[in-house]
């Protein structure tokens, strides 16, 4: 038989499907599941959007560009306006969700063997895009202790070698909530100059930010005209993941171009999904203040059930929906299978995502979980409920 | 400036995109043009696949499963039934267009520097996967004179080194329209076994069969169980390039396994495209029936007005909508780009495809174009007319 690559092999699995066999196995024994385990919100997607598509007059599903739709780019380019973020429409190529454009950063600026600086815990698919890229990710920790924050940038300049070629964020974070400051993302400006490196920042969260805290781009930094790439998505931002539409943008022309080269090469972006996501940009303000108003009874809710755990130790998140619980346990991925096979509150019980998946570091974070506060507000105060019985009787 | 990658200095820009400046400045010249250049059909799409998404009701566009939806994917298996290829729904992975199918392929089989033997001319996009893949494509030649049938078994025999993985073939080929025989495939079947290779097979024009031919699919080769990987499209099937959903098929459950791997990294392909699409499957038969018709009369059109023009050599299709034919000229990049900027009959002018982007051996196909009969036959004849009357007054 043929063989898989060395590269397949290395793919990592997704951290949180190998959990969905027990998931499958518990419903089917009769059990409830609240899902606290992935980044799938509940709130509606804008109709403005949904209309869009089923009002378009089309006879034939043609390709668009293979950079969008110079329309949609140019709305595009006006929405980053309204958040002091100035870019031409020729600085954003669209993308085939934010997954997309993370592909083509990857392959515009790196080869085989390279390496990227990413503080940990990060969101787990960068491994896969690492992998598939053949990139190595260098990690470095941020604490639980510190809410997550930047972690010194002397422990960036530390780990910086020949191969290093960018230093990425997640801001706001997936899975740590943590928004960086002015000054950290300043901090991080000096040194990708000082060193000559890519700075790319994954901003699909902008929205989600809390507590009178405004997101500051890294578009925002003059001096980083040349080292930033933005990668985006309309995904969480209007509640519609399943459109894949995401954009990577740049003011560094080389960037563009030869992303432009990977993007030819798959001919196009959804042309649907483009047509929901151009509309989706005429959303009322309303709407997000009734989101973001949501997510932080959500998560004002969350933090103030786990505080009443004994023993677990919570990072207060300042954006995005997604927050790392430390718990009095060995291993958290034992755990929570464990919650799916073994244990229920009158019928009902959690998924969760362990945290090791998000975490480069080997044996890092195998204590903590991921909670996405995507459900109502009474569905996660039952859940907490039943994380605090279960760590009543949980034996590692 | 921090630098771009080797691999994406590399990468190739579209042989089509280059004249795109050129088509440009003719139109604002006033100029008309025939874009025979490009495979996006003027056919409608079937208008179940479009009504179904104005028709859906959906709150919250949310992610699909990672590898499509069970629903589609055992739609897509009942359609194989028809084309008598049998496979079962969970050996298929839904993809973002035949172009992520090809990707995910790529990377489940094949690690840097690895090769992968492809018949040219070949669609010029695997250039751009196998550079993205850091995969080396070794050609090998298929002759114009030879309609562009199957080369020899033993020109592949010769080709293969430790490093061979694969062969890669495009059946009905773009841009060489040639049908492969039951018994060519059966001769890669049995090289592939041999040299314990994969065979893909990119069959995304298999309803476009001419002259009472069928399609051959590998997957009918029962032999070929562990070797044979299908990449599928509903671009041109349904004529909804712009959907963005194809699929890879395969009975080797490693392949599978590993490619679901690089479908999780990416998340979910587009949600209202895969609606679509599974609502296109219902199309009648007399919706094909209708199609075949057109572009077999436009492929007659086509052959029989090139095959007036004196110096033109030109290989008949058996299937696709593409043909390439040989020019008496030296280079079709200059005389491509000559029609655009200084020739017209009547203020019309033509655009086409210089074919030595499909082929991988430098300086090959220089003399040749890839023509695509999209157009109606009244444009195919002025078209054709047109080029006739460009090469009776062009200079090399």
């Amino acid at each position: 038989m043929p063989s898989i690559s060395k590269k397949g092999q290395l793919m990592p699995q997704s951290p949180i499907r190998k959990l969905v066999p027990f998931a499958e196995e518990a419903v089917k024994k009769g059990k409830s599941i609240y899902y606290l385990n992935i980044g799938q919100p509940d709130i509606k997607t804008p109709k403005i959007a949904l209309q869009a598509v089923k009002d378009s007059k089309i006879d034939v599903l043609a390709y668009s560009r293979s950079e969008g739709s110079e329309t949609y780019r140019q709305k595009i380019a006006n929405y980053y306006k309204k958040h002091d973020i100035i870019v031409e429409h020729d600085d954003i190529i669209v993308s085939t969700g934010g997954s997309e454009a993370l592909l083509f950063a990857f392959g515009s600026i790196m080869d085989v063997e390279d390496e990227i600086i990413i503080p940990e815990p990060f969101y787990a698919n960068y491994n896969g895009f690492s992998t598939a890229s053949g990139v190595n990710i260098v990690p470095v920790i941020s604490k639980i202790e510190d809410n997550f924050a930047l972690p010194p940038i002397e422990a960036f300049e530390k780990l910086i070698t020949p191969k290093t070629k960018a230093i990425l964020i997640c801001n706001p974070g997936n899975p740590t909530g943590y928004l960086y400051s002015k000054q950290e993302i300043q901090q991080l400006a000096a040194i990708v100059k000082k060193h000559d490196l890519f700075l790319i920042a994954d901003e699909v969260y902008r929205e989600f930010a809390y507590d009178g805290n405004t997101h500051y781009s890294i578009m925002q930094e003059s001096s980083l005209e040349n080292n930033a790439i933005v990668i985006d998505s309309v995904s969480k931002r209007y509640s519609m993941c399943g459109a894949r539409v995401g954009c990577l943008v740049s003011k560094n022309k080389n960037v563009i171009q030869t992303a432009l080269k990977f993007a030819q090469a798959r001919l196009s972006p959804p042309t649907l999904a483009q047509i929901a996501s151009e509309a989706a940009l005429e959303t009322p303000q309303s709407y997000f203040d009734d989101v973001i108003e949501e997510y932080v009874e959500r998560r004002n809710t969350l933090i103030n059930e786990l505080q009443k755990i004994e023993g677990i130790k919570v990072a207060k998140p300042k954006g995005a929906f997604y927050c790392i619980a430390e718990l009095p346990v060995k291993n958290s991925d034992d755990f929570a299978q464990w919650l799916l096979e073994d244990f229920d509150v009158d019928g009902e019980t959690i998924m969760v995502a362990p945290a090791g998946g998000f975490y480069s570091t080997p044996g890092v974070g195998l204590n903590q979980i991921r909670i996405a506060y995507v459900l109502k507000k009474e569905s996660l105060i039952k859940a907490v409920n039943i994380l605090k019985e279960a760590l009543k009787v949980y034996k590692d």
